[in-house]
């Protein structure tokens, strides 16, 4: 079996498949991204990213649609942002969860694009191990700054966490008709320099809106990007996304007992 | 201003438009159809038509993501149907209309493609109405017999509502591919006719699962379809949508003090 | 065995009748119903209708105390109301249904006085038929105009849902000494009339407060009212109702299989 | 102004009494009273008490309809009771509260006839001081043994908590067609004299179902009851809420700063 | 085996005491106390007399840590109190039980510092019976005035409930170097004695914010207490809940079926 | 102003200090930690490090008491782990922000003894960011594997996340009595080599259970643990919380705009 949409499949295909497939659920986020990138480029980057790589990988995919509103109560103050409060989304994961395992699914992996929701999947990838006895996987295109990533971007100081270069070529590459690179400017917040211990990556995070840096809603440099550097990233990721569903593929706890 | 989708705009962008624009959002549903519909059939179809009639319609539209997992409680017996509970649903769509009045919108559609999200579709209308003062209009590219709409298929005297000749025929049209009509078969609750009070579509609804009638799935009689059908069925809701956006962008209560 | 309150039985009783009856739940609003009409209107009439069928019926009826408080969230902007969220009335009859199943019932109808309860009622006759096998059922002492009712009073050119010649009518039959007939005046939303589509009882349903008719709460002309035509609804809402129930007592779902 | 129903009033009528009113709030429950009482008890006591106290008192009352279903966990394992869950009862107190206060109302009083509601009705008491500004008031029919109320029937041991020779005789008084005397029994749990801290109405509280003292559902002996006792515990009871709502009416806090 | 704190053994030790032990969970408060006590008041006197009681008695206690954070909505309007909403702390306390049953625990006692939290209390006891199906039993250091306590201060003319002698007495005896005594000032509501039904610990309880007895937050003469005072309310607690606990041991219901 | 508790200061001292303090929260877990080490660890650990940082830090320090009970969902299967849902700690902080903020306190830091709760908290950070406008940071006395902690015990392999040589040693320095560590055995997942993304710390997280690695809910090898190893540890932890409560207390976001 190779790559498929789950909404394409009937219901009687679920019995056949169930036991053998590995569901991707794509995820991203509506949110200010700036003044030169669209709110939807969290989703749109999730989504191109989790179809690709589906596409090349050549096992059992189901390819959820991807959820296009999440989490991002740090842009809400900017027109255009749409989020779900914490609670509202741990209950539709939870209600997600549910059904798959009703349909005698036992894998799967999120591709999630906006690392605001990096934290509440690590819990609901937890809570759909605990109370649904799902195997859950949790990938990003690129690794946020603010988990672990490497800072590639030198001339963004290591802080570049929101509509910067990266994910500014990123869009260049895959849409740039949806790019307003005119209205791109930098803005780096050089002062978090001065903290050791706090900071995006560092020991100690903390809590931000956007907002707190600045009316623009960008963090980071985006001036310095390009859609090769784009191109580059984006082949990067769904390399890797391929490489990872060959892992989820054959992932097995061998000491488990039943849960959930 | 044309049709734009909402997440290819930019934060900057909705000062512009905020006042001036409808906001459509589909809405449709994950759950079986049968042996030989998709089980997106619904989220399908509802797309289908909001995206056509909004390019159609030459006013200001902004085209929401469509909700693919919504209300199917009455199908979760069956595998690959996704549900959210009710709560989750109000909680989710509390939550939208709390960032759509935050980016300044006033009047946003619901294109509702399954029958049972009606109802809690009607709650929440009046719900961001009264809580959050926005304009809220409910629609279907069909109306469901069940809620007024005309039985137009008397071989199935008049007890279509799931997966029968109508949608099957919808989908023939816009997805034949998707369609393994080798596995329809007619399945009529013709037992719902000796009650003249209680039944789809009269004076006393009542509470059913798709499983009460069946294991099939199929309240209705698919061998009828015909591509044909369906391509007058989808012309119809998109032209008829098209009007729709007509009337609500001119929409407005004379003697309203601000709500919400 | 006739009709019975359910709290007038012992709990011995129940084990007795379980199986055999039928449990009538009368449901209104407590809700401004214009300067002319008291705000338990729907309350009163639901539990008019509710008791005099019960009685007339010959058959096993189990009535319930009326609940007289739900959802009235388009008519919180005036004195006198008393509304619950949707979350609360989901939560409240979600444990009734609980309950009742715990009691052994499998027959529950809603008998409902106010049309803004319609919707969320549909949604919970879902949720008790596949959340706790309850066999479920909506019916109305008349239909609501937005929900497939006939329109009946030309004069009110179909736009009469709340306070109008009807439910006035119904109140003189029923209340008179309630009824302020002198503070009635006609407001009729003649304007609703420009829209082919968006309308009560029409293909688009909206979202509404009463306040968007004006500051009487009055939508429709209970000028019109006369006690003999309440009389006549009244006496019509009764008989439909006793037809109903027999029509509940012998309902099954023939192919069903064990729910809930 | 004399003595109203919440519901016959015109929401007109409110502007001129909400100041002036004070609310009464009956509260009763509907749950196993033994094999020989309705399941309806302590509702019924409740609304007699409210009914009948409000009409004798000269003063500005506004009585609410019964709150037929409340709290009665401690009987869920028998047919006929029917329990809200605390979260419920909550949610539905809180709305309550505000739409109270949205009339301009400034004080409640709850009458309540069923002690497993006391301790709740103590919180919302607190609550709707707290977030809604209102005054509120919790009285009973008779204090319940186990807040401090006084164990009057010798030949129970102070352990008569449920459907014993008081409820019964007020019963007996009020309803004598309801209660099935001949199926009364007494289960007095002497055992619990055995326990100088714990027990009902002593120091040290305890957590119990009706089903912990016997499958009959009674803790007390009904078979001493008379509808004599019944009379006088009812007139006491009536003779004291009036006094109550004199107290309530023209009770205030002289050194409050405004809340909620 | 004797008094051990719960997060002192190693999980495997809990196999060997589960059926054997009484768990003491001690709760408290984080609300202001006048001017001159400590906000955590509540908290220390109830995890001292919890400590030491437990230690004293010769039996197999399981002290849980003290539950500092509770329900003080009273005293919201003072900095430094910290209040849970009672939705919050039902679902902390459902959480809890959840746990112990399965630890395998059948008895649990709440100590309970603060006459806020009694109600909610009692709630959670039945609830943990009926739900989870542990023995629960509500301890209290001293019994609240208002809940049935007797008042031995005359000179506070039982009016004290809050910061008043007894609690200044008490904490001038645990931690005389966190009370400030020169900022005590007496705060007795006089004016309550015009009222025969309500008041604390009289037949009508009154839902009150301690804002409503002035800006000092004291309801009481904390300016009588003695460290001695406090020496023997301490002992005499102590003593007490050593026989709570011995009582405790020896309960069961004789006539129970299995709950929860 | 030196470090405090804050429960023993009155009411009236917050008036003085809320601007200028940094509120430390710690927050551990009780969970099974294998048979050699108590359920509390986690939580004791937290305690020791936040107290004795706030004891050697000159500024000003409000130490809450430890909130022993957290997220510890993945260790329910075994008896003595008590856990609150993810709900219950998002309320619980969701009602401990608010109160901060009532008291004026701007600066609040979680310093996190258990790993399974950093996520979660992480959500809370950004929640009481935006929500209520308070500055949030969290810190933690040594940051976990999976997190980005550096893995530093070679024989584990990089696999030691619960119960190992780290949190062993640092329990033998701290609390050696509580120890039993015959009872210690190694168990490290060396299964989990094989996979190059998916992991403890990698790119690709999962949701696990500690049943997921065996019956002991040991993921570490607790037997290389000493006591040395532990001291070493715990004064780096203290060392590092003191250098961050320096950083925390001169955090400020230069450009940001009033939020909460």
């Amino acid at each position: 079996m190779a790559s498929f949409d789950w909404i394409e499949l009937t219901s009687s295909d679920f019995t056949d498949v169930a036991g053998k497939v590995t569901v991707v659920q794509p995820i991203g986020a509506i949110e200010q991204h700036g003044p030169h990138l669209p709110v939807g480029t969290d989703s749109i980057v999730a989504e191109s990213v989790a179809t690709e790589a589906s596409a090349r990988f050549g096992g059992s995919v189901l390819l959820l649609p991807t959820i296009s509103v999440a989490l991002s109560r740090e842009h809400v103050w900017a027109p255009g942002t749409i989020s779900l409060s914490p609670q509202t989304l741990l209950s539709l994961l939870d209600d997600l969860g549910r059904s798959l395992k009703g349909a005698g699914i036992s894998r799967l992996v999120f591709l999630n694009g906006h690392g605001g929701n990096s934290a509440i999947l690590r819990v609901v990838c937890r809570e759909l191990r605990v109370q649904h006895g799902l195997m859950t996987f949790l990938a990003h295109p690129q690794l946020p700054l603010d988990q672990g990533g490497v800072a590639r971007d030198d001339a963004e100081m290591g802080f570049a966490v929101h509509a910067g270069r990266s994910e500014t070529s990123t869009m260049l590459y895959l849409k740039p008709e949806l790019v307003v690179l005119d209205r791109a400017s930098k803005h780096v917040p050089a002062w978090l320099g001065d903290f050791k211990h706090i900071g995006f990556g560092k020991e100690v995070t903390f809590g931000w809106s956007s907002r707190d840096f600045g009316s623009a809603g960008v963090i980071g440099d985006p001036t310095l990007a390009t859609a090769d550097q784009g191109k580059i990233a984006f082949e990067a990721a769904v390399d890797r996304f391929v490489e990872v569903l060959h892992e989820v593929n054959r992932f097995n706890f061998p000491d488990s007992s039943p849960l959930g």
